[in-house]
């Protein structure tokens, strides 16, 4: 067998070792005799990986005790919804932040819950840079954004000041890459499918005085309080997939935390911006300082040579570099799973394509 | 490693086949160089898996033509809200029939969204039967009922007549144990995590003439049309549950299909019911003609024994026999994957557990 580079935005790569570990406990987990994937959610096995995995992550990321960390379904759409649902307050507006296609997602979603304004949009240059002045207003109930837009690989390297209204962040394809001071945030969602574990399981770390006034006719399990108050099982939670994110929140430890977690990702990202910049074939097209670290969309300069590109890379065991259909041209998600020799092995590739092609 | 005799209600038992080929495949799925759950959803391979899923669960309930399956996420009950907000259609009102604690949880959720009206009720007998006698407005928008009550033990063994009024089942915990005329019902909704596949998805099987008419303010993701319309994939879905339910769908063709599974389902319920009515000791409270062949709840004669009981049976390597919460006493689910054998083995301890208590 041999494993693919799979440079997919998501559903993504996980470490080889996570996937090992699951593999060899798929009949019986620990001596219990089964799988996990067959444990009662509120029997003491599948309590103690959960607990456990909820442990794992408050000290990766530093959580203050007085935020609830929820473990749900849906994925990021769905907390679109769940967002103003919750967090309204009875404010009847929120504030978006506008950097990309997931943002305005964000925004057309909560356009049917409230009065919406955008407090900062970077559609002036097609969505390429992370607005940092925001426009907030002061009854505003939230301020919304994407701290990394996955499709235009647009990212926030620091956190946009926005006084005492709660800061809501889409966090979904770059939670868990690096540090993140949680204490500057009224809610953090992201879908767990880039850096956190499988399809089908969102994590949500919220300010525990914004949750208990959800609107009337939001869901019961959508409501994060009586999610909070019932440690995220009010119904059976997507058991499978929240034991595999603790095996990853281990892993992560294992390779040393977020620091150091950051570390590679920058050394990663640089490798293959550097290349990017020192080319004439290869383009990418977003203000250096504001590129993500995890999703590096690029094209080429014939983009009649995309699908030569794309299976000649295929040839390599290089997979899903196709750029999202919304956007057109390559892209290259290099999430904590993917080692720097899948990076290297990606530029050697692109300079000896660029060299043929030129 | 010698697998326990699970008897939980939920996540449960899955054929140790389907786990012990998810074991194989969890690095390399097929020669793909990846897991699973590291696929793109939208790449060739993962959508390849999705489309048997669906082909193999078409042919096992011979679905008709006209009604759309969907894979969804949040359990039924993000269905009990999902149903009135899809299904209402500018009606205002629904009809539900009460058997037990989950129907009652359906109830108290479309209270927030409808005018209910309660067409036939357990309660008089502490929810110990199914009323087959519905009383139903001729202006409903949909009658609900829940064909299994998990909790209770209550199974529908045949489809109540409403006329022409669409008629919705949550069928979470006997779905797949027996055929069903699908063409009977307008919707139909199970959680995975019993007979399907891992908990964190649902399954939903609609005709299709009912949807398209979701009322303001149901997320995007929860609208039953834009998600048919998507094939399930208007954004990420749980991919891995996916697979897995796709491999107990295959499991379930080689044990014969429905017809075939249903006469083993009828043999272990009949061993274990026979039993129950044979023995002084031991009580099941259900209506003979209503008794579920999936979640068995009883009694014993003293309820000071149940620890000593739930004790043995656990070193008898049966788990998870303790009933729920909300009524006592003890349960046996008896899903799909558990063989005749561990019922036998069930029924042996009672014998023997009644000769040194009874």
């Amino acid at each position: 067998m041999s494993r693919v580079c799979n440079f997919s935005a998501g559903p993504a790569m996980l470490p080889a070792e996570v996937l090992a570990r699951a593999g060899d406990e798929m009949l019986d987990w620990s001596g219990s005799g089964m799988s996990v994937m067959e444990m009662s959610h509120r029997g003491s096995e599948f309590m103690a990986i959960a607990e456990q995995a909820e442990r794992d992550l408050r000290e990766l990321l530093a959580i203050p005790s007085g935020y609830k960390v929820l473990f749900l379904q849906g994925g990021a759409t769905l907390q679109f919804a769940q967002v103003p649902m919750n967090l309204l307050r009875g404010k009847g507006k929120a504030d978006y932040v506008v950097t990309g296609e997931w943002s305005k997602k964000a925004v057309k979603e909560a356009n049917l819950y409230c009065d919406v304004a955008i407090a900062a949009s970077a559609e002036d240059r097609n969505f390429t840079y992370a607005p940092k002045k925001l426009s907030v207003r002061k009854d505003a109930a939230y301020v919304h954004y994407c701290s990394n837009e996955t499709i235009g690989g647009v990212e926030y390297h620091s956190i946009p000041e926005v006084g005492d209204i709660p800061l809501v962040a889409d966090a979904s394809s770059h939670f868990l890459s690096r540090p993140l001071d949680v204490s500057k945030f009224g809610l953090i969602y992201a879908g767990a499918q880039k850096n956190a574990g499988p399809a089908g399981l969102t994590l949500v770390i919220v300010r525990e005085d914004l949750i208990g006034q959800a609107q009337k006719g939001t869901p019961t399990v959508m409501d994060y309080k009586l999610q909070a108050d019932a440690g995220s099982m009010l119904n059976t939670p997507a058991t499978y997939a929240m034991y595999i994110a603790g095996l990853v929140f281990k892993w992560l430890k294992q390779q040393g935390g977020l620091v150091s977690i950051e570390k590679k990702n920058i050394e990663k990202a640089n490798l293959l911006y550097r290349f990017l910049d020192s080319s004439a074939f290869f383009r990418n097209p977003v203000a250096k300082q504001d590129r993500s670290r995890m999703n590096v969309p690029f094209t080429l300069k014939d983009s009649k040579l995309d699908d030569a590109f794309l299976k000649g890379a295929a040839e390599r065991g290089m997979i899903q570099l196709k750029g999202h259909r919304s956007v057109g041209g390559m892209r290259a998600s290099i999430y904590n799973a993917m080692p720097l020799e899948g990076v290297q092995r990606l530029v050697d590739y692109m300079k000896d394509f660029e060299a043929r092609h030129g």
